[in-house]
């Protein structure tokens, strides 16, 4: 049984993360959604919240929403998994992720744990959305209904409702 | 009549843009040079003090000077304009320039008011030549006359000079 | 009245070609479709077929299709334009396509008639389309019906058909 | 059981190859490595030749070892595989892939056949060994042992032996 | 003699920068490994552990370790030297360096003091390495001893155990 | 002494060229620039014609013209170098010269003679310049007297005369 992880910020998850997953369930048995959190950062949504919404867009068995602080090498020997799961979308994404992922496969052999990456390629229908757009386009009042699932659109209508008050 | 809305934050504008905006005009029949006021940044200039440096610099009845907060797609839709036009200077720029076109695109569909970027790429003698090096050079007293309008530089020269008392 | 070229081989022309010419026209008041003629290389298609192929899958009277041989800013002299379209897919298109602008517009700037170029980001449901995939593809028997539009495919096949008698 | 196709030329194998063969089969179950035949280009190797070398290199019962021609949507759905395996050494190997995966995917969907592709980093040591590389240096002379299984380095030794004879 | 400047943050020195310091010693006569001194950013070791550190790393007496303030061309006349050297590590790497290089070079023309810069690519084992990964992972009490000579680690081990008390 | 290889097709010397020459020699004490010959390319200049061209472009006793076939690392054992010089333009250039540069340094190393590359940015003013770009818009009849010396001028116009005789 191959388990992979698939850290991110989720902050919030959006349709290009679902994709992602929706694909690695069919190379993977089981995936571990892994909001990372990160005490130096300030998210929009929180580690709950941000766990409560995969839960809500993501309806497997085979999935298993988390979260985890720290890095990701130790998260990976705490889960017994070998495998990291990223989406790529562009050069400058795939600068960073080739850098992390050498550097993590290097950490995890010190570990005696390896830690591989595969990577799958955004669908060309999401490949242009981000978290961080998706937020600051509905922070001004934007149309994001077609980014992001439904119940992720009423929390951030909430929260930016609740911005203004 | 193609009205073209070329936003930025010009601060300050450069030579660069001037460039990017003298061509605009061969292709459109009138540009709206448009500062982008981002409440989350501290700019070096006031978005007034932005737009009058862009009116020293550009004296052309074919060109309108203004400013605008959030959506660019909502802009586009009080300046009844269907066309974006962006300076290209390097791949990093590229990946960027590209994620918000598809998504300008998308969201000005959504919004029953099409919205297309083009692109022109920044003139070789400019390329290297970006507002927020201009700002760090000057900070330190570096030349930056070269890269700029000479009314620009009188305005850094002041603001740096301030800066120290 | 803004009249630009859109020149390129169009062996054959792709449903991202025809996307680019469809927002153009939202910019230029006139397109000149020119495919460019290169007696080095030997396409699958010959010009006029090429032309046929664009006249029947583009039907607006605000675009002219033609050919050329030879440099592209000659050309323009002799079509009185200034102004070249051109599609960005990616890094690679990007690079190739930065060189030729400035190229251009040095030639041009030489030949005392300005040719500049503007980019128009290829529609993300076809930025992975391009004409030689298309004949590659085509060539194994592929389908190719989503890429193209359909006058081409039955060309297409005939194409592969004679190739296999 | 999940079984992933490892397409390429192979002309011949390198280290690369076989440190991404290796790695794949710590995520798949199987692994057919399927050597591309092109009736258009010359290979140095012939097909045999390319098989029998990766069959000496690699030699896990896990490893299938095959070769096709033609489109690799078909060649999958012979296979009953529905995920491609390849390795990403540079930002102008991941433009080619990036496209490539996108029309694979879309291949696959036509033709009721999903075919995903996951990609994983060359290993640092080896990133910047390709086959053709290989085979220019070798064709001067130059030592490749370090880049190339053993039994292909003595193939390569007698080819070009041949070669000046 | 050509004595070169290798300016950087060092905060704190990789086995990546001293793998680039090693090899431009087979290049230039001298080199001044120059400390960066940025009042806007807050570094993890200051500009003199940075430097004691760069000292206990590197023992030629080729190499002098010195800090600097301000613009590089104006200490690049406070030290003689018309050129600078510049470690390239990635396509991200590339395209700021190429910015800087460029304007380097024309604020250079005009201090009437030519300053050119020659990169050397990082060597494949370590250009995944960055100063500011380094400092995250240790952060988080990974394993960075790999990455970092003998004398930074001890220190790093140090600067986060103050941090936890 | 440092003497250094700046090797190439050079068909022909452009200004590009002669401008990393002439910087190149701001760093080393003596450049050696040499024709690389490639049977099996069939250039527009033969390796006599192109050694002319660069004699009578570059007229300093501190250039050595010379030309070689075969693997690099032997011609640098031959004139005794251990350092490369190259000429950066844009991305595909960085990648296709950062594979080159570690595949030599490996070479060089396992031929027991270190042999590292450094880099240097192409001027602005020629950085879309190619040789393959010149001869292109010289066989059309293009003026190309802004990107090559005098003297390459009349040659390429005497070539593409006698070829259309």
């Amino acid at each position: 049984m191959t388990l992979a992880l698939y850290p991110g910020s989720f902050d919030p998850i959006t349709n290009g993360h679902i994709n992602i997953i929706q694909r690695g369930l069919n190379i993977f048995d089981k995936l571990v959604v892994a909001v990372a959190i990160n005490v130096r950062k300030t998210p929009l949504f929180s580690a709950q919240e941000r766990m409560d919404m995969i839960r809500e867009a993501v309806g497997s068995d085979r999935v298993e929403v988390d979260c985890f602080e720290g890095l990701l090498v130790d998260y990976a020997i705490k889960k017994q998994s070998n495998v990291v799961l990223r989406g790529l979308r562009a050069v400058s994404d795939f600068e960073f992720e080739f850098q992390l992922a050498h550097m993590n496969r290097r950490l995890g052999a010190e570990n005696k744990n390896g830690l591989d990456t595969v990577f799958m390629m955004t669908g060309e229908e999401h490949f242009y959305v981000s978290s961080s757009l998706v937020r600051e386009i509905s922070s001004f009042g934007g149309n994001v209904s077609g980014f992001i699932p439904k119940s992720v659109e009423s929390r951030l209508l909430e929260k930016f409702k609740n911005d203004k008050n």
